[in-house]
């Protein structure tokens, strides 16, 4: 597909480890595995983390209040299986060894895999190579595989390499910042059973309180390429004793020789009291997997992330470090999300432990915004996920005293976990942005059944919380009050302007499907309207009620300046003094009190921008003028959630260098660790703000109501953009260029693709069917 | 003085344990002894506080940001001098035992000392009168007494009494209500030091990490009236070893015979870098009340109860439940209070841990209005005390990006311990409250010398707090925003009123100090002025921008409904649904998240309501009116706070019915338990409230810039009122009946008492020499 998908390093660079061990880190959506070294050293933090399994404990409050999130939420560190402990003549190797000479490690994103090949000279003079290999089985949900390789090239030397399971390493603690967390600094799981064979290790692990139990199982086996002089000893069958749950290997290699570990190794998560039965498959796996043997795993990797990039490349020209930042975040994104529909999309992936390994709104307004064009199902999985925790968002919205459901702001489980409820229930709007995205999902997919079912019920119950949470007021609006946005530099506030069209547009979505399954119900197809009444008690009043607050929402501009407020009172704060705070106090929320911050008139992000661009066709150009104008000077950016959106909407108002200057911001954020925190894992939502930035800003891609428009502006430093779109399962391809603009719809499609589209380039409509090409000259309307 | 000033109970009933425990509790402002059983048992909580001694821990937050407060402070119970542990016949004697016939338990208000007389038929039918004895010293701050005396009326019987120290107590834990909080339920104190004589026991007791100490010393003697058959067996002198911190004495006793232990014990609180000391002091302390003997100190205590009472006592007529009220919530207020300029009053005074012992407001706004006119000594010890935080409350301005100085919402010794700052460092009216009651106590007391040093320096540090704080808006109006008023079932509003018109008081008596003392500098009288520049870097132009936010101060009220607006948004907010609000879920607050309650036009209590008592030359008749009306119905009263200035303000607006039935509500808070929390501690600020609503409300008293008026209303359940006042030294007694109301001012009076001062009577003026009476017939005006 493309030829310079690799993230590469050349030399081993001891300051960058702990932002190395998440750039270089693997996942298949359920299993991540950090970038550690192979050798267990020297690492900053060797993690594996097992989507959607995790332990509790309850939040400790300064005071406490009725209603608070019970308990904290913390993905947990699992058994690791990366480490492959190597001594050479009786001495430890790590990477950081004097005798390294040469050192490659290539993360490849055409193949989904992480490769690392040392050369080391020993004090003998034996000169060898040590090559490993790493994949977190995209196939095989549970799996991860690994080759560890030690190849003499001259000389002899003894070897000897142990690897199993290592269950001893424990969460990283806080350190006061609250973008990581603090939970379980100590060894959070429980070794219950454990088991070896003559090939795999086994361990049954239990949470101390989240009722979970983790299967986890090695395989593994070596490979002589050449028999020495010296016979290979083994770790004995079966050994009893607590002994370090791993196999080891010894012998004496010449010149020549070449000793290959291969391993597998599976986690299967699960109820705590079936854990006998997850123990058992996690070693069906690991053995399955091993069976199969390296290097076809490694084919079969090839060829999911091949699929992937077939539907999901972007590239453009003049750039490289844009080129790498697009694929590199892409990857890591595309890699995050939980594929089961039981797991869901962490902040930081799976690549560290930052936020805890919560899943917050970035999953829905972020991460789907791409997923929605280039990998589908994935959103629907995501989507799926929030469905399946309606029931505990129900009970919530029951606790504080509403109707219909609330989702938690941050969770794992469905459960509220976050611990300051004025940056997180108060984020109400995430119940707008998870009805938002299914309104998308269903409207570029053309996925109907999912509207009618999963979709409506989300929809019915989200749009009654917003009646029950919202009243009219004396003027006869509909207001919602003492409510977060999205910008968590101002809180508790009143009509947020964010949370207000949100809101509508949740109502509206809500009363439209009830309307529609009305209509189908009448004329006697489908029985969706009959399921939704038993799962959610609807009745007959309910649409037209939705539909009076949506249409009376509050939703006014200032008098004055014409400026969407953030809020009711926004306009009205006092400035924040830009010129008197030194750089060194950003992000100001590591230096200032919350009130002096919610005080003044200061954003973390814009969020009335962030509406005009989710929400394009309810706001005219100069609103969005006005607005992205009005609230740039006071934006901080300090939230990794703002440039990209910043980005998009500069180049819909033409600002082609302003909008090139955020994106450059937002794209590079983990491979330059721009905010000083790649070590905690990497920024998903940044991830996918860089593809919105490149699709939507220099595309100028956009849904309009179930119609898509393109008003592609190529910032300087590009020669050429190309994307490729999935639009109800006809494959569009976008090819910006200095001289024009191509669009391509591919012949093959989805078998209830549509033959043809409507698209806009620069507002002019076309129509494209299945095998056509059009082209538009020059690079503006 | 008065004759039925007792609480008496005539039988011990468990089931009121806890709460009688508060209720019993005796204090001399430094050292608190909560009324437990002597013989250590039945108790629900054996309590001993020391005024100002805790100790700390970090505070664990959900989520942390900057600037929240580090660490809690509890005050702990220190070391029990309490328990004479009885053994009667070789078994355990306590009050609950069958054997009791006679119960009778007296707190004497006139004597303040604590009484209990118990007679028992032991199963040999031996009849024994057990009699205690207890005093928190007045006159003595580090110092309690005791005795504890064994009678035998007929039969014999083999006695053995042990008493001492015991460090082995606790604080309590929490129970998640954020009325009590929760620190320290393990034993807090480490026991440093140790020893025995043969009269006394000592122990040197540090904190985990306040970094304060201790020293604790009792001394005791038995006194046997008659000397019985048997050889009085004693603990032998300094006896080693670990046992416990006892002496004790075994005896058989004849009829006729009486053993009487007396008992001092001392508490001295330091540096534990100065333990040996504090220890030494305190057994000093201990010998010599010992040496006076218990009816000595009996004696010095009454005569200072009575120079209170001459000053203070407040009688009714017709109504004994009223009566035993005033008098009992009058001696707890008084008797909590720090005394010492080092120390100051908790919310729950030293009777229990309620609130961890810290102080809040309640002190200037409710404590201090009391004290002002019958203990000014005390409100000046507290504001000495606040005064002496000034440094840490500068620090913690700084730290929140300030000028000038914050005092802390709750606290032990200066330093901010509120760990939920929405209903905490946002409640920055704690500034104002501090620079009005010192306002309030210069004019009181004409205490000239304060207004000058340590008032002046207060007010010029809190001024320039509020110029920080606040802002000139478009509008020209100086607004001050995000900030949480007294009614905390709202928060982080804009212009609270209740704080803008207590921070244009604030800021105009700033201007006022300085402009006082550069008038005096300029006419060569007095080096205050330079010394207020020295401490506080004063600067010329302070004054005059004082001023100018104080004028431009947003005080508008709704210009529909003329109604005074808690806040900016309080009057758009959406009804709270009392109707459906049933009675058992109140107090809200226990009930509904925090977000509910803020959302919704609900008070805890009426702040607008409060302002209008405590400034009330500043708003019309009519306002206040309008203002009473309009939130009386929206008003709970889940705070302890609010009834009796909502019986203050109905009374001034002539409902006497309703300032009736809110008066009853206050002033049997404790006595009846009518929150249920008594156990916790009494409630200060509403034993003060109970005073205010009977001299405020139905006497009508009001200062009004330094003129003093009175317009009594009898509700119809007394006949009669009768309180006195310390007015700049002199002294006014008022009585109040139904047929008129006699003034008269006391011939002797302080040195620098006024020889006249100039009162109203329902707003028609009149001169009182000293000496002089004024009596008006009828009524009301």
């Amino acid at each position: 597909m493309h030829d310079d998908a690799r993230l590469v390093r050349r030399s081993f660079d001891p300051s960058g480890l702990a932002k190395e061990e998440t750039l270089f880190a693997l996942s298949n959506g359920r299993v991540g595995l950090r970038g550690d070294q192979d050798e267990g050293g020297p690492a900053w933090h060797r993690g594996t983390y097992v989507n959607g399994f995790f332990d509790g404990e309850p939040i400790a409050y300064g005071e406490k209040a009725y209603g608070y999130a019970e308990r904290h939420q913390t993905m947990l560190n699992v058994p690791d299986a990366k480490r492959f402990t190597l001594e050479l003549d009786g001495r430890p190797f790590r990477v950081d060894d004097p005798s390294v000479f040469s050192y490659s490690r290539v993360l490849d994103l055409d193949a989904a895999r992480l490769d690392r090949v040392v050369d080391l000279r020993l004090p003998s003079g034996a000169v060898l190579r040590v090559r490993s290999s790493r994949l977190a089985c995209l196939a095989r949900p549970s799996t991860a595989a690994f080759g560890y390789g030690i190849r003499v090239l001259s000389g002899e030397v003894r070897v000897a390499v142990r690897t199993g399971l290592d269950p001893e390493l424990g969460n990283l603690s806080s350190r006061d910042d609250p973008r990581v967390g603090a939970r379980f600094s100590e060894r959070p799981l429980i070794v219950a059973t454990s088991g070896r064979s003559a090939r795999t290790v086994r361990l049954g692990c239990l949470t101390r309180s989240s009722g979970l139990g983790l299967g986890c199982a090695s395989a593994q086996r070596a490979i002589l390429s050449r028999r020495s002089a010296a016979a290979m000893e083994r770790t004995p069958d079966d050994e009893p004793g607590p002994a370090p749950f791993e196999l080891s290997w010894t012998l004496a290699l010449a010149a020549g020789d070449e000793l290959v570990v291969e391993k597998t190794a599976a986690w299967v998560p699960g109820a705590a009291s079936a854990l006998e039965g997850l123990v058992d498959a996690a070693r069906a796996d690991a053995e399955a997997a091993l069976a199969s043997g390296f290097e076809a795993l490694a084919g079969e990797q090839r060829a999911i992330a091949a699929s992937f990039w077939e539907r999901a490349d972007i590239r453009v020209g003049g750039d490289e470090a844009s080129q790498e930042a697009l694929r590199f975040n892409l990857f890591h994104l595309w890699q995050a999300a939980g594929r089961d529909g039981r797991s869901g999309l962490c902040a930081k992936g799976l690549t560290g432990e930052g936020y805890e390994g919560h899943a917050f709104w970035d999953t829905e307004i972020y991460a789907c915004t791409v997923f929605d064009y280039v990998a589908p199902e994935l959103s629907r999985a995501l989507l799926s996920w929030r469905h399946g925790t309606l029931d505990k968002a129900r009970a919530r919205a029951r606790q504080l005293s509403h109707r219909g459901a609330l989702f938690p702001w941050r969770t794992i489980d469905g459960n509220e976990a976050s611990a300051y409820y004025p940056a997180g229930t108060a984020q109400y709007h995430i119940n707008a942005d998870i009805a938002y995205a299914c309104e998308r999902y269903v409207s570029a997919s053309g996925d109907g059944r999912f509207l009618r079912e999963e979709a409506a019920e989300i929809a019915v119950e989200t749009a009654r919380f917003w009646l029950s949470l919202g009243h009219f007021g004396r003027d006869g609006r509909f207001h919602i009050h003492c409510v977060t946005g999205p910008d968590e530099y101002t809180a508790l506030v009143d009509d947020n302007r964010y949370t207000n069209r949100m809101a509508r547009r949740n109502l509206l979505l809500a009363a439209r499907v009830v309307e529609l399954l009305e209509a189908e119900a009448a004329s006697g197809s489908g029985g969706a309207l009959e399921r939704l009444r038993a799962r959610t008690a609807l009745e007959p009043e309910e649409a037209a009620a939705w539909r009076k607050a949506a249409e009376a929402m509050e939703l006014s501009v200032d008098p004055e300046t014409g400026v969407t407020p953030q809020d009711a009172t926004f306009l009205s704060k006092p400035a924040w003094d830009f010129a008197g705070t030194p750089k060194d106090k950003y992000p100001l929320l590591l230096h200032f009190h919350p009130l002096e911050i919610y005080r003044r008139r200061v954003l973390k992000q814009p969020d009335v921008v962030l509406a005009q661009f989710l929400l394009p066709a309810e706001f005219d150009a100069e609103q969005k003028r006005r607005d992205f104008e009005y609230y740039e000077p006071l934006t901080t950016g300090d939230s990794s959630l703002s440039h990209c959106v910043q980005s998009v909407m500069a180049a819909e108002l033409g600002e082609v260098g302003k909008a090139w200057d955020y994106f450059t911001r937002t794209s590079r954020m983990d491979l330059d660790d721009v905010h000083g925190n790649a070590r905690d894992g990497v920024h998903i939502a940044a991830m996918a703000g860089t593809w919105i930035s490149a699709v939507c800003g220099f595309g100028g891609f956009r849904e309009l109501d179930g119609e898509w428009s393109f008003a592609p502006r190529l910032p300087e430093a590009w020669t050429s953009l190309e994307f490729r779109l999935a639009l109800r399962g006809a494959r569009l391809s976008v090819r910006v260029g200095r001289a024009g603009t191509e669009y391509a719809l591919e012949a093959e499609a989805a078998p209830d693709a549509p033959e043809a589209i409507v698209l806009r380039h620069h507002g002019r409509a076309f129509e494209l069917r299945r095998g056509g090409t059009r082209r538009f000259p020059g690079l503006s309307a």
